[in-house]
């Protein structure tokens, strides 16, 4: 092996132990800090006791997933190729252990971020955002870690030659990031039915069956409902986001890999590695800048520190890719310049960040969209749903068009290669971005666990403050999440069609138009089973709910040191959550087998276009709709429109629908389709070297 | 010219004069028919003047618009192709004219079905499938002899050889299906903002402002609800069916041209003429057979009717294309015969009944989906309307695949000109398919007049039986409508492909993709701008009559001989739905003339495979999921769920919500996308000689 592309590689290593010991750091910091009272301590526990449930329930059957899917590329697959029966479960048991140890931590920090707001702001913010930045850099850590030693590990077998690296090193590689993406579908997937349906399911229960009220802790729901907003918004996004930073880096390695065939220089696969590492010390160094003064603006915080790292990493990118890169270089005949990959990659991530705040517009409570959903509140529940649909469906045409010009500006500056790379770029600050998002579920537990703990109303001011920066941010790391999503998936989708040795997906050929069709009714399908999954999961958690307050003595009543068994109905919970989405995860996985190997790659080819296309936009508009009913909702309790329009009345009660109906738009199918997009591209790329 | 050609054409346009003396004499023999009493035929004449007045002021519109693209036709174009700023008003004018004839029947009959229901069902029957079967079979005959005119016409101009046709002929010819394009985008955007509009409007001023009843006739909007109903179901699905089947025989002649040219065959190209032809004898003898016996079921004749029309067609075609066709032709180097022709007709057609049938099972009153969306009504609206949307995007999957194993069939056995011959096929019935949806609205306006002129309930009891079948078959129609603008909309793509000679549309070239991502995104635009279009319209009519019955003396309190200002209140809803449905036709019609433009032929090609991948499955998505809140509503309405949960009830009134939301979905976004998906490519195509 060249000695320098080894230092490079071993240097990238350096910067994700760098990573993984902030983060390790970080989450003994957060362990010692006062967790609070013993009944704030005992809430947090059953939080987190639940939180691990969910956690227990899902892996048993991921691992036999894992088993089943592991045993299946070793038998489908020949020769060298089977090491990726090797690769994919280490993808997954990468993704679930960033899972495991983020959402431990985010469990502890709750309560710890409550107790931290009877001092003050800036300490609360300490303790929640410090939470987030554990699970953010453990996903980047942990990811590129992995990613970087299996690459050199198979550098090694194979030989660092580009024909090695081109026909065994990737391919191999590309089962790991399918490892990833497993464990996102699960996460994602069955974390987003989990935590709307112990929502409805407690609040059903609560209400109608034993008639107590909302966020009452006898209710062995409401500990559920707090145990979803951590498996979906953290877990959930960060094995999304896992997935998507795994597999834009791999397909820009891809990329690289094929020009390195052209021009013999293996630094073009290796790059996208070296900027992923330098994002995650620029990662770190971001985090570093989210503090704020007492009275100061947590929002002012955040912002200096995601802006802040993306401004960063565009300054350190550009003396690293023109010391890497050669000042020119051909590729498909036209000649490109090192240059272009810098503006492919500053393209990306200042897109990424357009997407965000296009999202946040179209979302934020105070903002002329979500007043105008909340004014059709007025005229009743079924013009306030039509407003909120419409809104979202006209959400979908700026980030459309951001999209379309990163694509276009980084094709135009380094070819395919470059649209890789603004993946990479929008990507590149994922450890900072992931915090930001996790920050969010922590400060909203926070300000549960200061509800229910009774704790004074100062405390609970300042954890709302926290909370109500949480949604704005929450906001940005969906689209964010979206927009990254759909360039992961295009550029899977070029490199599946060079896997197939396709010269063309030409879609004025009926086979792949009929792809192209199938394809664009999967997001559709996808997300009415994963709505109606919803439903049926919220029943049977009422059910049990139903069955705690009968069965045990004295819970109903209040007995002291009758406790309700949170563990069981959150076992149920998750029980139900994952048989919930095997129908949907099913469709995910199994059309892409299917059409690969019986309509052939170019039909495949066809059904990737399509569901990228129609998938993005659908994510788009069920997040983006239900974002909005959600703030109109709350901009109406907050008195946007008078005092007696407030809670109770007829107008709040038609907000309230549109929030019912936001609720599986927001938090199960919009984030669902994110992990659609990239996963049947990713099961296209695995299963492409059977199809030829 | 050959003689044998000239005279085939002279054939076909023998047909549709037989097929305009059908509906002449059709047309006189209702008008003769007793339309009741007087109070009868002056809400009668109220509708059909206020049918009368919204064309006036959609065609005054249209004329302006029409006047603006002929000249931008004839400046853009030069030298013969010119003369397509010729054809582009003669096929707004045929479009408009047959709109017109459809329509002015259609109101006639209304009374005289109501009158007729008074001796029993089968006269009434009779009456009211007449009116529509002028409607359908005035679209087919007018469109196929104009069509088959010009095509003579330019054959004689420019010379009928090969060449000549495939650059002059079909080019220009291409013009003439855009301006039934243009009146079809007018006739359902604004008919479906102007129908839902005056039903919402109507709706609130009468409740709310003067505290009467619903379809009360003092109400000036209740006629222009009714007006609604004509202008929307009847003239808006025949301009969609008029430019469907134009388009579908269009581009099924461009690739029986580019077969010429290979094999020195002119049939190829006339081929779709002559079936159409043979298609309008079928249809005028099916409508022979809808009629029934006292005690007899409607449904039971319309599907004689339409089933037998299908396979008659089936029959007739088979010796043709055999007499017609060379038994073998070589196409792309592919051997196929005669008979492959045959079955990609017949795959179409089957197809285009299939869809209809699946479209039906989701939106029927009495079977499980539609049940189940009724039961969702119990815990509340907002379940309800997830149940919908939920329903709505699951009825994707089945169309979808009835689509492509279509396409797929079709191209196996004669290649391209195979999937626009299953276009043709499929649009080959139009002429009774469409008497039966417009036969629809007629049995629901004679119902409504019944109703308001105090007829016996023995009368309304025949009428509620002809609506519900009626609504079965606009079900039926729906699906039908948006199958084929499928079909058509990919066959135009793939004319416009080889119109700006592109070897292939490569999807995985960015520049491809950043037109699919665009295109994905346009119906959702296109979605949002016609459903906020109705709140708009409806709260201008809704002013306009809130002001009549303050200014009108004796008009609230039912003074004999003070009427309402109908013509106004249509006219102001009329120019109303005509201003707000000028944004979503800019986006229709701008952005495939500014990509084309501005981001070249292949960003556009990736705009249209976009737009029909997303457009077709939200059109489904939007049509189904509003049938099937309709028809939710009238299970609880006719004591599905029991009595207690009739009208008036909790359930009813969360029922009703997902109606509201439903209406604009069904009548106004939904059928809207169908017009879409095709206008874009006709553009497409129509600006394709000056892209090259």
């Amino acid at each position: 092996m060249q000695t320098h592309v080894q230092y490079l590689l071993y240097a990238c290593l350096g910067a994700c132990v760098l990573g993984l010991l902030f983060s390790f750091g970080k989450a003994r910091w957060i362990e010692k800090q006062d967790p609070g009272n013993e009944k704030m301590v005992q809430i947090s526990t059953w939080v987190r006791e639940g939180a691990m449930a969910f956690l227990k329930r899902e892996y048993l059957v991921l691992a036999i997933f894992v088993a089943v899917v592991t045993g299946f590329l070793y038998s489908a697959n020949a020769g060298d190729l089977r090491w990726g029966a090797f690769a994919y479960p280490i993808g997954a048991g990468v993704s679930a252990l960033t899972g495991y140890l983020g959402m431990k931590t985010a469990t502890l920090a709750n309560c710890r971020t409550a107790q931290a707001a009877r001092k003050g702001i800036c300490e609360a913010l300490f303790v929640a955002f410090g939470g987030g930045s554990v699970m953010g850099m453990y996903v980047v850590s942990w990811g590129l870690f992995a990613l970087t030693g299996l690459f050199l590990f198979f550098l090694g077998l194979f030989g660092c030659d580009l024909t090695a690296v081109n026909t065994l090193v990737l391919p191999v590689l590309t089962n790991y990031c399918m490892g990833a993406s497993s464990v996102a579908l699960f996460a994602r997937v069955g974390g987003g039915i989990y935590t709307k349906a112990a929502d409805v399911g407690a609040d059903i229960a609560g209400k109608i069956v034993a008639g107590i009220p909302e966020d009452d802790p006898r209710n062995p729901g409401v500990i559920a409902d707090n145990v979803g907003d951590n498996v979906g918004d953290v877990a959930g996004m960060g094995a999304d986001l896992c997935e998507s930073y795994n597999g834009a880096i791999l397909s820009a390695m891809i990329f690289g890999a094929v020009i390195g065939i052209d021009t013999g220089n293996l630094m073009f696969a290796i790059l996208p590695l070296v900027l992923s590492a330098v994002g995650i010390i620029v990662s770190i160094i971001g985090t570093l800048f989210v503090r704020t003064k007492e009275g100061g603006n947590p929002q002012t915080a955040l912002n200096i520190g995601t802006f802040g790292a993306g401004a960063l990493m565009i300054a350190l990118s550009y003396p690293i890719i023109i010391y890497l890169i050669p000042s020119t270089f051909v590729l498909a005949g036209i000649t490109f310049s090192a240059i272009g990959i810098f503006y492919a990659l500053s393209v990306g991530l200042i897109g990424g960040i357009l997407i965000g705040l296009i999202t946040q517009y179209y979302t934020a409570e105070n903002l002329s969209p979500v007043k105008k959903i909340a004014l059709a509140c007025k005229t009743g529940a079924g013009t306030n749903v039509i407003a909120g649909l419409g809104n979202g469906m006209l959400s979908t045409a700026f980030p459309t068009i951001v999209l379309g010009a990163v694509i276009l500006v980084a094709y135009h500056f380094a070819g395919l290669y470059g649209v890789a790379i603004a993946a990479v770029g929008m990507l590149s600050t994922t450890g900072i971005q992931l915090a930001t998002d996790a920050y969010g579920p922590i400060a909203d537990n926070a300000g549960g666990l200061a509800e229910m703990a009774g704790l004074p109303p100062s405390v609970r001011k300042i954890t709302d403050n926290l909370d109500a920066v949480g949604n704005s941010t929450a906001a940005i790391g969906k689209g964010f999440a979206i927009g990254s999503a759909a360039l992961t998936a295009l550029a899977l989708f070029v490199a599946f069609k060079q896997a197939v040795h396709l010269e063309t997906i030409d879609v004025s050929n009926p086979v792949v138009m009929v792809g192209l069709l199938i394809g664009s009714m999967l997001p559709f399908l996808f997300a009415a089973f994963s709505m109606s999954a919803v439903g049926e999961a919220a029943c049977a958690i009422a059910e049990e709910v139903a069955r705690q307050f009968r069965d045990i003595k004295g819970l109903l009543e209040g007995v002291p040191g009758v406790y309700a068994d949170n563990t069981k109905c959150v076992d149920i919970a998750a029980r139900e959550a994952i048989k919930r989405m095997m129908a949907p995860a099913l469709i995910a996985i199994a059309t892409p087998v299917f059409v690969g190997f019986v309509g052939g790659p170019e039909m495949l080819a066809g059904v990737l276009v399509g569901t990228t296309g129609t998938g993005v936009m659908m994510a788009l508009f069920m997040a983006n709709a239900g974002g909005s009913w959600d703030n109109a909702k709350k901009h109406i309790e907050g008195g946007g429109l008078g005092a007696e329009n407030g809670k109770g009345s007829d107008v709040h009660k038609a907000a309230v629908t549109g929030d019912t109906v936001g609720d599986p738009f927001k938090d199960t199918a919009g984030p669902s389709l994110n992990i659609l997009i990239k996963l049947i591209s990713m099961v296209a790329l695995v299963i492409a070297p059977m199809l030829i």
